[in-house]
This record gives structure tokens, C-alpha cells and sequence, in this order.
């Protein structure tokens, strides 16, 4: 995935260490039968079958088990593709229940003893929905559905086409002939696709008789009329200039995306907040693909940081815990750890802290036990590249991003934004080793977390300027303050209340501070605003930037806006007039925010096994909607005089404030405090509630 | 490599990890040129390509640099085989001048900057022989001959066909037609061949018109009369058994071969130690394949145990280096190091000796520099299970290897041999940190050789035995006395000269002691006796062993040879009726012994910058070779008069002992002491010494 990025027709692969799969795989199973059952084998690679430790000749595609308890061990070797297995009988199947291993240290001595293979390291095999012996995950492909252009301008140099909005996907030249050079710019915007000198990407093909070249993949395909692609590109508009000798009818695509179910909704009274739910989600659908990526135009790169945003929306909308492991995989790779994730520090953290967000929303600890040993050497890394106060600071090689910031943002010595982060993972670890049954592990690393716990606020708060400064540098605090440690400080918990409340005013409303221009960083303030109650004024944000980007033309939501720029100046970032990604997953945050804090669900224990609904309407006259959980969904209604809540499994409290007492239709209301009351809700039945607002 | 062993038509890769290559390399390189000049560029792999940090589009084959200096860099991304890169100017060439690094941490920052890439690791490419545009690395085979059968017998079930001597090819059937199933059975005996059950290789074929598969592979391959099997196959003879539908005319072979000049020779007075020698030089050249294997009929695999004696072997007659580097690069892998090289812990020792001893051999401090990282993380692994004595003992998961024995080994505790193998190992560490210019690393690991030696002596030597004891469990001797520590601590000189005159009688010579019956370990008892001075002795042995399996009918030599067995007890191995290799690498020692203790030649300084020639008879008229150097070759000639010697490159003594006061025809004679002499030669000229016996 990471290897499909082009710049103006060059390949450009990552600048972080690319991970291949395991070569040698071996696939295990204990099998008991009541009946002797036939199964059959495909296998990607060459391989082996041993049952009962006895290696069958060739590659068997069937075989007859006999009654009996049986094991079954598949040894599979591919370097093109990874290895992998279909075995299908009447009980017997793979899944992952199987084993795997890439070492099973088996050897036999010179009077053919085996040996204790006690020391094999056997991993639960991954598994998807190759259910058909005839769809190996190799050949996996998105789906593809035929889309039309909406306009077509003929312009002196070439034609200009418009699909419409943000598209993603193979463009299909049809009833092509003659001979020549057909060149396809393509563009998220018109002036884009024009600009055939700055454009970001672009295909050139030859075309001669029956024969086409793509030029820049050296290589040629047989012609007969019409052509398709062979790489997908993210455009909204193309402009194709050809030579003269080539004659080329007409100018289609093959939408290309990931079949997902929209299993969450919004809608509310505000028809633009409705507008910007559904680009928003577009947004999400564009960037879920084989992994969740940043941007479909430039990088198409995996990210940790664009990443752990994408799982988060896609909990609001999706419930896709698929694409979630395989990204965090992806992210990973294997062992040793030579760098941060992405080289970035602050991506490493956040890749900690996608592990505990899944489980949160899934309930799924086999996927913790199961990456454990991964977190533990990249923490290893981490805690081996710390200085002397037990802080991680900036070291040759380490990119310390933050975020894109129009101003000044000092990276140098130790960052209390890396600290916080740091300290929410060394939390993290020891909540995953609890989960792992690793409690020598949980101890020494809530160790660890509480001494840097214990560290930040000496190092960083500044009673001055009420707020924590943005780095320290050989132990003397800096005189700048950011916002970003400032907003994690908030929905980690680390500050006290009062604290909290100086730094709404110091920090997140302070417009002194440096303007967050991404919906990067926006996603994190915002929820920090919304921790604090501020659904009201985040409500206006909401409207007034991803509204500003709607005024602008958008029809998926940028990396980077910036309200005081004009015109050509939201196409330009990294120095390129279109550097700018328009369609960025960390663009899509209003989806995470309308589900968890305005519908207002979320986990309270793994997998919904107990949620929290507090809905809050921020302004709003009404609102409806589904937020996903595991097995179902929780629908929310609320409007200025009724809540309405249903959830098909799990069972916890719906929170709301009412000016008088509240009336149910089932269950019993408690009165927390003042205005606060809560109701418990169990079993699938609608909890409908009266209130003031 | 590892991934072509077969068990009876079964596929059976190696227990332990196999790593596959990186598959996004960047290549670099700095250009300067005093005229503009044309490149071409061939790469396997999906590539891109930087001039000055400027992409190129697509992926340029031609391209003309302006004169001036340059940066080239260029990256491939390939999943399918080694990320390869030809580029070939009229000045500019790839070789291992150029960098490749798989990560290049080359981030760019919002304004468009490039980060700095200082922590970015580079090694050398890699090279070799692929110098032309249609020869890349992922197409390279072995040569192949055509061979004819010398012997064809036809019995009641098929026909035996005999190729006069142990060979290694692919099976060549001539005039195939009809239908039905076709066996070829493997024997490097007759009675392997013949015996349909138990023989430990098979290949499988149905014909059927004009169509024939390998049901081994479950291949088809369109048939016109002859067909060649795509799997090679180590065997003397083959039994082919057919259905009655199936004809064949005739079978033949393709020899496949790695080409190797002989640069070494050895021919004596004596003409059965010479077909030794000629046997040791075919049983070496049938195992020097794509690396140096451990036997060419069964596992077909690399071992570290093996392939330090290939490579001493090696020296002395091929002088291949690039087959000693590529080997050591094999067994080593990647990082992590999950467990010992071939999970055998004397095996991860073996593979530090062979390091230096290439370096001492070859003078190629490069090698030693470009591995040294993984020296070290290799070397972390083992100190990372030493015990609280500092020593290994073997953990779960470790295979305490030592020797195949006829009788009981063992391997509980602290084994004076593994701990005599890590202090070397040690040492080793610590000339090759002093090589890398790892000032730091060669203290540490000199603290650490010396405080292990200082308690060798105290913990195995038992003064009753007059030996190292076999080992040490909780702290106690045990009463075993095995030969492997002893002999090995003589020639890592870790005795005193008192107490190896002791072990002689104790231990090396002494029949109480369980014997070796593995070539393998004969290697390193005889070479322990050579140099205690005992030639004589030694070739008497060779020429019982070694004759013995001739005697035996061997037209390569074993995996393991006990004179006391007799018949098909010769074939039997591992449990199995023909479980043993009978051309094994390390059968072919006397390669080595009559190199470097008879024609008494070794490198003194790397690379045989300095040399010592101390020519020994043990009992022979005369005797007359060569040793190849790294740019020549040493001749040795010697009867019982006359020592002739002339040496291409490099300098040194000639050692040697005369009864009375011997003549030179250049150069001056030093007069040691007693009976000993020594000449200083230098320059390309023959020194001929006259001497009395």
C-alpha cells in the first residue's frame, strides 16, 4: 500500500524501513473428528502436510482424516506473496484458531528424535473473508463500479473533465487509436489538473496501433479500442492533452473503494452541520481502503497520527475492526524497531494508544495478547532513546512532528506535548500487560508512568501563564505555550479541575495562542473544549471551519485550512502550488465529534458491554442518529424536550441535564446533583425520556 | 537456498527462520565527471530516480548526466526478488562503491524542507558477476553439462541406471510418450535406489499425450518426447519404474555445477593419498553450490557447523570468497536474532571463527566492517543467556549440538567445549571491534574473553584425568572426558605446553576415550594433533578413515564413517535405513590437513601479506602443490632432500627442520635452534632449499 505513492510520474516509496511478510510459514491445527472427513487444500506458495507428524508426499489438494484426534501441520513457503492457507472440510476450516509459526525448531537428532519444541513461538494465524478457494488474499482487490464524468470542457491545449466531486479511481480512455502521446493531468481542483507543469500526478501513455505503453511503468498492454489504467489515482477533475495523430472517443473512470456499511448516521435540524456529517464520512469512505491512509492524492502512505483518527471516526461509522488491526499491523512491522513510526515520535505514542482505544470499542483482547511482544520492543526502543530525567527529547533521526503549524513551533529539547504522550503510553503498556496476563510488566510499567506522571507538572506548569509552557530546554522552561500539551493535559486527566478551568481561558480560548490550522490538531481542541462542556461554542467552530471549507468548493475535507487564506492559496503546502491534500481522513473529525460528544456514546466498559449515551444538543433544535457497537448500535433522538435511546446490546446510563424533573417511559431516574440526572438502560427496548431543556 | 530440500516427494524447509530480503533498497552514489556521459540502467524491482534530489519521471533506462559532480540515488521496491541495480556508463558502474540503505529517513516539512538524514545507516551494495544487462541476480543458476549413464540395468521392476559416481543434476528423460506414472527413485547406493520404500528421494511424473506433471509440484509442462526435471537431484543411481502405458527411451543427465577454478593442488608419493585428495576436491566442489551446503542428497541446506570447514577447505582450494561471503550472510539473517544459527548454539560460535578466519585468509577488512553489526547483535543474543558463571548452558529452545556420537553425549550444564567455543568467540569479538574501529566494543569484549578464560582452567581441568572434563552441572565436575574441548583447546592454545602433552596421552591418544566417527570433528582432532607435530600419526589416519570409505566403495566422502560398521549399516542414519549423506562438505578434510600441516602453508597477516610455508613429509617420499592467495598462489615442493618453494605475492618464513646444515639457492638460512631453520623469502623467485631428513 505504501508503495503506490507517484509525484509527476516518478514512484516514491516511504522513508521508513518497508517490512516484508514471513517466507516460511507453518500452519497448525488439533483436529478431533467423529467421522473420518475429506478436506481440501489450496495454498499460496509451495508447501507440505504433515498429519500426525508424518509428511505426506507432494502437496496434497485433498485428504482423507480418519476419526480420531489429529494434528495437522502445513508448512507453507512463498517470497513473492505471504503464505497462506484454505483448508475446508465438513467441521474442519481455517481460521483463526490455527496456529502459525516462522520457527518450529523441530530437529531431529541422529536416532531420528524430534526435539522439545516447547520454545516455538506460536502466533494465532490472521484471518479475513477469503471464504472461496477461489479468492486467495493475494489477488485481493477493492471493489470498482463504472462512474461518468459530469462535464466535459474542450479548451485550446486538451479537454478538462469533471466527475463531479473527489473521486478516487481508473480512468478508462475509450475508443483510443492512432499514434501518439496521451498525457492525463489530473487535479483535486480545475487549476490543478490545468497546471501541467505543477500538477502532483499525472499518467503518460503512447499510444501506437494496437499497442499502448504507460511511460511511466515501462510498460505496454495490447490495444483494441479501449484502455483502463492499470494505477488508481485521487482526482476530482483531469485534463488530457494528446498528439495529433491520436484519436481517443470518450473519457470514463472505475470508481474504486472499499465496500463498507454506513452503520453510523447523524441528522439534525442544522441542514449544513448534515452537509458536513456526510462529506465528512465521504472523507472517511475515500481513505479506507486496504489500510486506513492520510490523503488519496500524494502520499497514500499509512500514518500513525492520521491513523488513530481514522479508527476513532471509523467507531462512529464504520465499526470496521478489520481495517483497524491490519493498520495497526502495517504500522508496526516487525522487529527490530529502527525508528519511530513513520520516524515521528509523537506517532509512536499514538500508536500505543490505538491499541487500548480498540479494545475499548471492541472488546477484542485477543488482538492485545496478540500484538503484546510488539508493543513491548517498540516501548524498549522508546525508553531506550530517553535522557537523563526520563524524557524523551528529540534525537538524530527522530522527526518531532506535532503538527503543521503556520508560525513557529519550537522542537527542541524536551516537548511537554512528547511527555504527556509519552506518560498516556507508558499508561497504555501497563493496561495492555494487565490484558496479556503480563503482571511483572503491569507493574513495572505503571512504575514508570507514575514517575513521569509525577514529573510533568514540576516541569512544565507555569502559574505565570496558567498553562503548561511548550518545552524545556536544558531543565529551564521555555517562555512559549502552545496548545497542544495544554489539550491532551485536558482528556487525559492530568491537571486538576482548577487547572483545567485556566487553561480554557489561558490556552484553548486565548486567541493569543498559535492558531491550530490543521483538523489534525482541531480534532483533539475541539474534544478537549467538548470534555469541558463547551458543546455550544464547539458547535459554531464546527460550522464556521469545516463550513468554511463547504463555501470553498469542497467536496471531501482538507489536510490543512486556514480561513485567512484565499483562493490559490488552499491548493499550496510543502512549498508546491498543490501540495495540499484535499481529501484527508484527519479532515473528517466532525464524525467522531457528532457521535461521542453531541449523540454522545461511547464505551464505558470493552466492547459495550457497558456504554454511556449523554447526549447534548449544543445549540441544535433536534438531532437523531446510530453510533455502532459490536454486535448492533445505540440510536439516540434527542430534541429540546425529549431524549430517545435504544440500544441493541449492552447495558449503562444515559446522562442528561433537565430544568425539572424528567418523566420515563421504562427504568428508573436517578438524581445525581442540581440539573444532572441519569437513567440505567438494560435490554433492546426504546428508553424514551421527557425533559427540559 | 534452504527451500529445495525433499523427503520422499514431500517439501521440506529448514526449522529455523527464514529471512527474506529487504524489498525497498535505495542505492546512492556521488558522480563526479569531467565530460557529460550516458548512462543505462536496468533494475529489478518497480524504481525511481533522483539527480541532484530531483525525480526523474517514470523509471528512466537512459539518461545523460551533464559533467560536474552529482548525487544519484535511486530506489527499488521488490517483493518478488532482491531490490537489484545495474547501471553502466562509459565512467560510471554499479559495484560495491555504492551505498544502499532501507530506510533514508528523508522526511519533508511543510515549507518543503528536507530533513537531516544523518541518521541514516548505508552499507556497501553487494555485487558480484552480474555484469551484463541481461544477467540479473534474480536469474542466476548454476551451469549445467550434459552427462551420459555408464551403466544401465534392466530387473523384473524397472531399470537401474548407474552414473559411475556420486553426482548432482537434473534427470533427463529421453523419448517419453503414453500414458500413465513414471518413478524415478534416488540412490547415492544401489541399495537406496532400489529399495522403493525407505529411499530417501523420489520424483513422481504421469504422462499423458503430450502433457507431463510432476505430482510432487503439481506442475504440468507440455511434453514433446524428452523432459527434463526442473528439480535437481543428488544421486549415483536412479531406478525408474514406469506403468505399462508409459514408454521412455532413454535416460540421461544435466551435471549442474558451480564453475570453480582449482587453484589448490596436492599430489604425493602416494597414490591412494592422492585420490583422497582428488575425492576431498569433488566431494567439496558437488557441496560449493549457490553457498556452501552441508550434504547435496538430504537436507541441501547451510550450516554454520559445516560451512566454517568449507571454507577452511576452501582456502586451499578454490580460494572462493564470494562463496564464504554470501554464506556467512545466509546464516546470519536479519535482526532480531531469535535463535542460535541453525537453533544449534556451537554453531553461533563457529559463525564468529569464520569471520576472522576470512578476514585472516582473504585481508578483506570490509566484509569484517559491514557485518560487525550483526557480529554484535548476534553476540548479544548469546549474552543474554549466559548463567551466573558467565557460561552458556543450553536453555529451551537451544540445540547443544557438539557432535553426532556412537554413545551417550551429554548435554546437560556447563559443557567445557561450548565454553571454550565462546571464549573464542570472544577474542573474536574483540579483533573484529578493533577492525570496525569500535575502540569501546574491543575493551568490552576483551574483559569478557579474559575474565571466561581465567575460569576455564579452574572449572573443567581436572588434574587426576590429566583433561578438561566433558562439563559442570550446579558447580560439580562430572567424570566424563570427551575429546572435543580438549583438542580444541589446543589449538586455540589455551593450555599450557605441559598440559597439552598431557592431553595427548589422556585424551587424543588414548582408545578409552569415545571415539569420533563423524569426519566433522576428525577435522579438528586431527588438525589438534598436526599441531602438536604429530603429521606421521595424522597420515595414518587419514589414510585409514579416509581410505576406509574408499575401500568402501566411496567415490565422495560421508557424513559419518565407523570402520567397526559394515554393509548397509554404512547408509543408515537418523533412524533411517539411508538416512546418511554419503557426500558430505565436511568429508572432505584432508583438504585442508595436507594444505595447511603438509605443504605447511598459512597466512601470517591477513590476506597472506605475510605467510609461513613449514613443509612436513609424515612418512611420504614426496609431495608437490599448490595454495592459492589472494592474488597468486604458494608452490610447495618437498622430498626427502629438497624443499622447493615460490610464492606469487607476499612474504615470509619457510620453516623447516635438516639434520645437518642445509643449502640455499637464494636468500639466507637462520639457524633456530637444534634442528630448526628458517629462510625469509621475498619476491616472485624459487627458493630451493637442500636439507637432510
Amino acid at each position: 500500500m505504501n508503495n503506490r505513492r507517484t509525484e509527476r510520474g516518478a514512484f516514491f516509496p516511504p522513508f521508513w524501513k518497508t517490512d516484508s511478510h514471513y517466507v516460511v510459514v507453518e500452519f497448525s491445527k488439533k483436529i478431533s473428528l467423529a467421522q473420518p472427513e475429506e478436506i481440501e487444500i489450496a495454498v499460496e506458495g509451495r508447501y507440505n502436510v504433515k498429519l500426525n507428524g508424518k509428511l505426506q508426499f507432494g502437496m496434497p489438494q485433498r485428504m482423507t482424516l480418519p476419526a480420531g484426534e489429529h494434528s495437522l501441520n502445513i508448512k507453507v513457503y512463498n517470497t513473492t506473496t505471504p503464505p497462506a492457507l484454505f483448508v475446508k472440510g465438513k467441521t474442519i476450516h481455517t481460521d483463526n484458531s490455527w496456529n502459525v509459526t516462522f520457527e518450529d525448531k523441530e530437529w531431529i537428532d541422529e536416532s531420528g528424535k524430534a526435539s522439545d519444541t516447547s520454545a516455538t513461538t506460536y502466533m494465532a494465524a490472521g484471518s479475513w473473508n477469503f471464504n472461496d478457494i477461489h479468492t486467495p488474499p493475494s489477488q485481493f482487490k477493492l471493489e470498482v463500479e463504472p462512474m461518468e464524468a459530469v462535464a466535459v470542457e474542450s479548451l485550446p491545449g486538451g479537454e478538462l473533465i469533471d466527475f463531479g466531486r473527489e473521486t478516487f479511481g481508473f480512468i478508462r480512455l475509450q475508443g483510443l487509436s492512432g499514434e501518439g502521446v496521451i498525457t492525463i493531468y489530473y487535479g483535486e481542483s480545475k487549476e490543478e489538473a490545468l497546471d501541467t507543469e505543477y500538477g502532483e500526478t499525472l499518467d503518460k501513455l503512447a499510444v501506437s496501433g494496437n499497442q499502448i505503453t504507460d511511460l511511466s511503468l515501462n510498460k505496454s498492454y495490447p490495444l483494441d479500442g479501449d484502455f483502463t489504467l492499470e494505477s488508481s489515482k485521487a482526482y476530482r477533475y483531469i485534463y488530457i492533452t494528446k498528439d495529433a495523430g491520436v484519436k481517443q472517443d470518450k473519457v470514463s473512470m472505475l470508481y474504486e473503494y472499499l465496500p463498507e456499511a454506513y452503520r453510523g448516521s447523524f441528522r439534525s435540524s442544522d441542514e449544513e452541520l448534515n452537509r458536513i456529517w456526510e462529506i465528512g464520512a465521504y472523507t472517511m469512505h475515500l481513505t479506507t481502503r486496504e489500510f486506513f491512509i492520510d490523503g488519496i492524492k500524494r502520499d497514500r502512505w499509512v500514518w500513525s497520527g492520521d491513523a488513530i483518527q481514522s479508527y476513532l471516526m471509523n467507531y462512529y461509522l464504520f465499526f470496521d475492526s478489520e481495517s483497524v488491526k491490519r493498520t495497526i499491523w502495517l504500522l508496526r512491522g516487525k522487529d527490530p524497531v529502527t525508528s519511530h513510526s513513520n520516524t515521528i515520535m509523537d506517532y509512536t505514542f499514538y500508536w500505543f494508544l490505538s491499541i487500548y482505544d480498540y479494545y475499548l470499542y471492541s472488546g477484542d483482547i485477543d488482538f492485545v495478547k496478540q500484538i503484546y511482544p510488539r508493543m513491548q520492543t517498540m516501548m524498549e526502543y522508546v525508553l531506550g532513546r530517553t535522557n537523563v530525567n526520563g524524557m524523551v527529547e528529540g534525537l538524530t533521526g527522530d522527526w518531532v512532528f506535532v503538527d503543521w503549524a503556520d508560525g513557529y513551533l519550537d522542537k527542541k529539547g524536551e516537548l511537554s506535548f512528547e511527555q504527556v504522550l509519552f506518560c498516556k503510553s507508558l499508561e497504555t503498556m501497563a493496561l495492555c500487560a494487565q490484558l496479556a496476563e503480563e503482571d511483572q510488566d503491569q507493574v513495572t510499567y505503571q512504575k514508570l508512568a507514575a514517575d513521569l506522571r509525577a514529573k510533568l507538572l514540576p516541569a512544565f506548569w507555569n502559574e505565570t501563564k496558567q498553562a503548561l509552557v511548550h518545552n524545556r530546554i536544558g531543565g529551564e522552561q521555555s517562555e512559549s505555550v502552545t496548545r497542544y500539551a495544554n489539550m491532551f493535559a485536558v482528556f487525559f486527566n492530568y491537571l486538576t479541575s482548577e487547572q483545567q478551568q485556566q487553561i480554557r481561558e489561558s490556552v484553548l480560548l486565548n486567541d493569543d495562542i498559535l492558531k491550530i490550522t490543521t483538523p489534525y490538531m482541531r480534532f483533539y481542541e475541539l474534544e478537549a473544549l467538548c470534555v469541558m462542556g463547551e458543546q455550544t461554542a464547539v458547535m459554531k467552530e464546527i460550522k464556521d471551519y469545516w463550513g468554511g471549507m463547504l463555501h470553498e468548493g469542497a467536496t471531501s475535507f482538507w489536510e490543512k485550512y486556514n480561513p485567512d487564506e484565499s483562493g490559490r492559496e488552499h491548493l499550496a503546502m510543502y512549498g508546491r502550488p498543490y501540495g495540499k491534500s484535499l481529501c484527508h481522513a484527519w479532515g473528517a473529525s466532525p464524525i467522531y465529534l457528532l457521535g461521542k460528544y453531541y449523540l454522545g456514546v461511547r464505551p464505558v466498559k470493552e466492547g459495550y458491554k457497558e456504554f454511556s449515551v449523554t447526549p447534548v444538543l449544543g445549540g441544535l433544535e433536534w438531532m437523531e442518529g446510530k453510533v455502532p457497537t459490536p454486535g448492533g448500535d445505540i440510536k439516540v433522538y434527542m430534541d429540546q424536550h425529549t431524549i430517545k435511546v435504544k440500544a441493541t446490546e449492552g447495558t449503562g446510563y444515559v446522562n442528561f441535564t433537565s430544568g425539572s424533573n424528567p418523566t420515563v417511559n421504562r427504568g428508573e431516574v436517578e438524581h445525581l446533583s442540581g440539573t444532572n440526572y441519569r437513567v440505567w438502560l438494560e435490554g433492546g427496548e426504546e428508553l424514551v425520556i421527557g425533559y427540559e431543556s
